[in-house]
């Protein structure tokens, strides 16, 4: 048998900031599957992320031999061979609403407050492409209350975002805020009960290494890993 | 009981020349579901887009009293609910490929090719926008031609677009590219293999809704709907 240890290790490459590889992220340690991660700064040169994914695209999951792209399709593979604890309820229509909110937060939310805000105030410094827009951060940062006020609409009447019990949807909306948080721009005054949902998740265990996120140059605020914000 | 019958028929509230509108329609075409197809031209006074999906965004179906938003999440729950003739594999890991691919054709395709095309030789007409800006236009042509060698590479070994039976990734796929050939923006003769998998999905009863499609004002290819083109 000629299959090494470093062939059955399961590998993540992943840059931190990224909602995508910490929606990914979140799914595996919750699920206890230990994961090395690899940070790939696929905006060098000699980065290899297109040998690995001709999306061009973080994360990709290295597992059984294969290398997995897309994150909601990584995410729904895990939690299919690996069913427990389950991130997706039983019933079709729960799941819908998982996967409806899955797509609000990487798709609508991403496009109208992680992708701006981010690409102005972290990746222009870090790939040096500039200063940041100031008129494009304020519109991503007035679109996380918007975002925030629809949270809270569906918190009202859900412990969690998709229902009455965690599910994916939850980790990636979390995934999202959290890159925000660690540039200090969500403003938990704003509702109480996100605060209280996000005060939730940030304190499982699983929800630790992305706490540990240290992207050099750009300094985490300093609320970011407390659980008491 | 007060439930009238027009509250029990399955509605699909939509746009022509949508991708993700597209996808569902294709959907409930072949599992034979009967639906009421409702135009919702979200750009013009008086739509109630917002008040059916706070996303605002199309398609929406309504079924069962509920509204539901998010073609994925929609797609999903239409073949768990109705399972024959079934659009996912039975394998995690097949099913992983349909969902990758799925999102490989409605966000990296839907970015580099469709939006980009559709936008400024569709869309700005149709909504008094200006003209197109031909360099976008080229450059999407030139992107659908790069998509089309990735198509190539996965149909070189498989029959379908994620392996030997067709799934939603095939109906995503083509989705898109049927917008594209509405307007005769897909060169076949690009790829044989690409316009031989088309002509497949094409010629199934599912597609002719989509080959009936009429925008007023922009009109169809003269082969769109033909099924040797």
């Amino acid at each position: 048998m000629n299959t090494s240890s470093s062939n059955s290790t399961i590998r993540l490459y992943h840059i931190a900031l990224s909602p995508f590889c910490r929606k990914v992220r979140l799914v595996l340690a919750e699920k206890r599957i230990e994961v090395e991660l690899v940070e790939d700064r696929y905006w060098e040169p000699g980065s290899e992320i297109l040998r690995r994914n001709p999306a061009g695209k973080l994360p990709v999951l290295r597992m059984d031999g294969r290398l997995l792209a897309e994150s909601q399709a990584i995410c729904e593979y895990l939690d299919e061979k690996y069913p427990s604890p389950a991130l997706m309820p039983h019933s079709a229509i729960d799941r819908f609403e998982v996967r409806r909110l899955c797509s609000w937060f990487d798709d609508k939310f991403s496009a109208e407050c992680t992708r701006p805000v981010m690409n102005e105030r972290v990746w222009k410094k870090v790939m040096r492409l500039g200063y940041p827009d100031s008129r494009t951060v304020k519109a991503g940062l007035s679109a996380i209350r918007y975002h925030m006020d629809y949270m809270k609409s569906l918190l009202e009447h859900r412990r969690w975002l998709a229902g009455d019990v965690m599910t994916l949807a939850d980790f990636a909306a979390a995934a999202h805020l959290s890159c925000l948080d660690y540039i200090s721009d969500v403003d938990w005054t704003h509702s109480s009960e996100v605060q209280e949902w996000y005060a939730k998740i940030k304190s499982r265990p699983a929800f630790r290494s992305l706490l540990a996120d240290h992207l050099p140059g750009v300094h985490p605020a300093p609320h970011y890993a407390l659980l008491d914000f």
